[in-house]
């Protein structure tokens, strides 16, 4: 019996010679590309932490936690000004005036900002705020945006589709790249099984990660919120993620000064927990760095098959 | 322990007040809206029957198939010119050319013609050509693109999403409804389970047939090709999709006379058993027009809540 | 990346020469082999279709539905005596006093009879009553109780488990051939998955009726009680399960004249709708038997590698 | 829409009232009933590590293995003389001579012994020689078995069914209890998703383990060789899963100087990973006994109702 449109990760080289390791041997068997944003290294020498709201809603509410997860030692400030939500009649996000905010939280704290953006027509106007654009798990599939991203010169941070195989999710990478940016982050973020719902918002898939690790040179990052649902796990999956090999983390914070959140507030952990986890992280970075043996990838020529892309 | 972001059936009234039967009395407890395509009556007396090539290839193939589709009795022509693949390296479709020539088929053929769009900036396109736009399963969480869709003034086939809960797809209709537009057919394709792949491509869930025409209005229909993604199975699940109280069928056909198929030619089955699940389709009208007594629901208003989304 | 435990479809001519089709060609590429139960052939020319309570809860109760079912033209009696239930605590079944009830209905209706037995310890007891012995699916990797069935000297009804691949299936199969029983009908109850319990209690896989044909020349039969687990899809999935190529139905019916029943009372269905579904299984049988030509297989010796263990 | 057999965690005071957390309060939102087997704690202040063959094989593999995992800093010795297989014709086991070598690895290391027991008849045997007993995931659901081990009179390794929600996991736990027997660890070993085969065996669930903690009073361990099925991943996975709040770990070991192992070869590791395994535990167990203040709940009398079940 025959079945249409099987793929397996051995066929990952073919599917996707831009961003598989075994087709791009100059990084070697552990080799990672470091992705460079706004100073912040994926894939170096030390876990990346992001923090900050699911929703950017208000000035006050986003510059103030922008202060406090800076203040928790994290590396980077997220916030969606633009949210995907099941209904239509769901708030949406704050839009252009978000993007604003999150450029005055970025002024005020230093910390680069990563943002959602879901429409190929808007990602210019989100690129201009953004130091990194984030493709969400509902639009991993969507080739249109990811075209539109990969020409947009900025890195970006791809996030696994909810029930995206790991060839799916390289192949939508691969769509990036073929725009000539390798700046590209992957993120699990939990995937749908039989238990989604039960007692977890999804099934967080650690698998993944050393799996990912092996077939692909891009960082892996784990969004441990969303892959839980539920704020007493976050902190544990956090060290999990890192332990078994995540080059960071994504964390939705809220402090319940700034008012309870419009969307995912049982996800949502404060910021001293943040601060917690950024601890784990650095911990974790000055063993691993005497340990692993990994070495450096930046400066890595880029193959001459993505080159004839570029060009 | 509360997690965060769930959703069930019950919360559907609420979600999708616009294409949710709870909330639009109307339709009373089995009613369907008609909608209709080009004169093809989606939830009317009888189910519809659409096949066609799985891409535009060229000319021959494509105007070549139709006539074999239409001899065999279908009542639209499906064909793919814009593919959502894997790998941005795989063809991708054969564009406005396939448009064109889809647009010869239905001029040759007399078929109304339904085909995917990805990019929301490509609707105003597709929509010339097309007399049914289809969403297809990796784009239903697109949400820039439903709302596009929504404004083009063309009924809408609407995939479910490989791992969508009925609550989610439902909320993408809402997407296209808020939109003023309810022309829209609902069609299951096979969802992501633990046997994908050792048998089948997917696991055809017929179970949401029933239960989808308990909780909204709109029409469903199914896609055995790529719910099975094996040829010999095509038929039967046709058979089997139609006994669940399916209001229709899209199939992928490919007579090998016009050559092999460049995607996914393990689903495809031949015009000629195409020709026999028609028959099947008219044999099953004359019985359930006969025994099941539900009305059909043309005419039926509108919810004021819908005129005011709409003026 | 090489991964332990893999076996494919590939592999069941090795995993299991006593039931694969390809490993026994006696059968050719689409006969069956007829198991015979008191006379009923599950197999042979018309589908089966078994009718009876869920649990086996009084005397009144179960002759009463019985002569219903008997009346509705069904084939044979289903009852558990011995009910496996999530907490212990729960009704566990009438026992040896169901056994008693269920012979007695079989004396009054002329019905023969299948019931579970879950400990290998009870298999003797329960093969002096019933004609069929099924193995339920919650025990289909109980490779224990497989053996002891196997050698009860009865036909065995062995469900699927409701994650388990097709090849762990007729691995299951396999043990009972293993003892010199090949006297086995297969049967399909629902798989769990992402939607189990939004709109369905299982999800029904219809594509593993065709598969699991090619692949092995048992009889293949559909619960549509469990698969669906809403009293509303039992007929329709009953009516699409025998499209897709099922061999029968084990079907739960409660009449409310007998009482609520103590478990499962949402997906029974009643006597009258049991009759229609019977109606539409001795049509389909009609259309079937000139259609497809399919050959009867009884009289096919088992192969040597199957006598060799007998003897 | 009414869906039969739906049970929630919400319900698993009134499913599960022996071992649900919320039903027995002298356990406090934290306590941990700490089982013993030999004087190892299991959920009391150190995570347990458990290294061993997949299978007895022959007594110079078993009894070096087991002085492998002694000087590699293990709690305990794992060891399948009854092993289930998905086909018949596999390597069953070495049985009672598999049972006899365990005894003597026992004998010479002073390690105390786990090993799966399958058929409740062999019980008694397997209990004689095992200080622990282990109910294996194909068999979560077979409640003889689960019966039958909890009149033994040994502590219970209860591993979670593939595809087992948690409700059902503790109902199984419950079937344990409900004979007067306490003494239960639960073992999550991976689930069954759609990622399973493609990069993993199965889909290492983590999320369950603070989710069992917060719902039972009972020590839950990870099995990160079957959750993975790659021996590269092992490492990585165990230290996730201490994170995570894993009160141990049962892993599978194979030094290549005692042969390569007749089943599940790619998901061993050897003996000197163990060791570096067993000194993160150690490592934890310091940071976490002067982090958490959970107290240890040895000497909590269990409640009323299991005694009324003892008595």
């Amino acid at each position: 019996m025959r079945i249409a449109g099987q793929v397996s990760i051995d066929d990952i080289p073919k599917v996707c010679p831009l961003v598989s390791r075994a087709a791009n041997p100059q990084y070697g068997e552990r080799g990672t590309r470091v992705v460079v944003v706004a100073g912040v290294r994926f894939g170096g020498e030390r876990p990346v932490v992001i923090g900050g709201p699911c929703a950017v809603e208000s000035h006050g509410q986003t510059v103030g936690l922008a202060h406090a997860v800076k203040r928790a030692g994290a590396d980077m400030l997220r916030g969606g000004a633009y949210k995907p939500r099941t209904s239509p009649h769901d708030f949406q996000g704050s839009g252009l005036e978000g993007l604003c905010i999150l450029s005055v939280a970025r002024q005020e704290t230093g910390l680069p900002i990563v943002t959602e953006v879901m429409d190929p027509r808007m990602v210019g106007e989100v690129a201009r705020v953004a130091d990194m654009l984030q493709v969400g798990s509902r639009n991993m599939h969507n080739y249109a945006l990811l075209a539109e991203v990969g020409r947009a010169g900025k890195p970006i941070l791809l996030k696994r589709g909810m029930s995206a195989s790991l060839c799916e999710w390289l192949g939508a990478a691969e769509y990036i790249a073929k725009q000539g940016n390798l700046d590209i982050v992957l993120c699990e973020r939990g995937i749908r099984g039989f238990p989604s719902g039960e007692y977890s918002r999804y099934v967080l898939d650690l698998n993944v990660i050393p799996a990912a690790k092996m077939l692909t040179f891009l960082p892996v990052v784990v969004d441990p919120s969303h892959a839980t649902g539920v704020s007493a796990m976050v902190e544990p999956a956090s060290r999990a993620a890192l332990e078994m090999g995540s080059h960071g983390l994504l964390i939705e914070v809220a402090d319940l000064v700034f008012g309870e959140p419009k969307c995912d507030g049982l996800q949502a952990i404060d910021s001293a927990t943040l601060g917690r986890i950024v601890s784990f992280a650095r911990e974790k970075q000055a063993v691993s760095s005497q340990e692993s043996g990994v070495r450096s990838t930046e400066g890595i020529q880029p193959t001459p098959a993505l080159n004839a892309t570029v060009a």
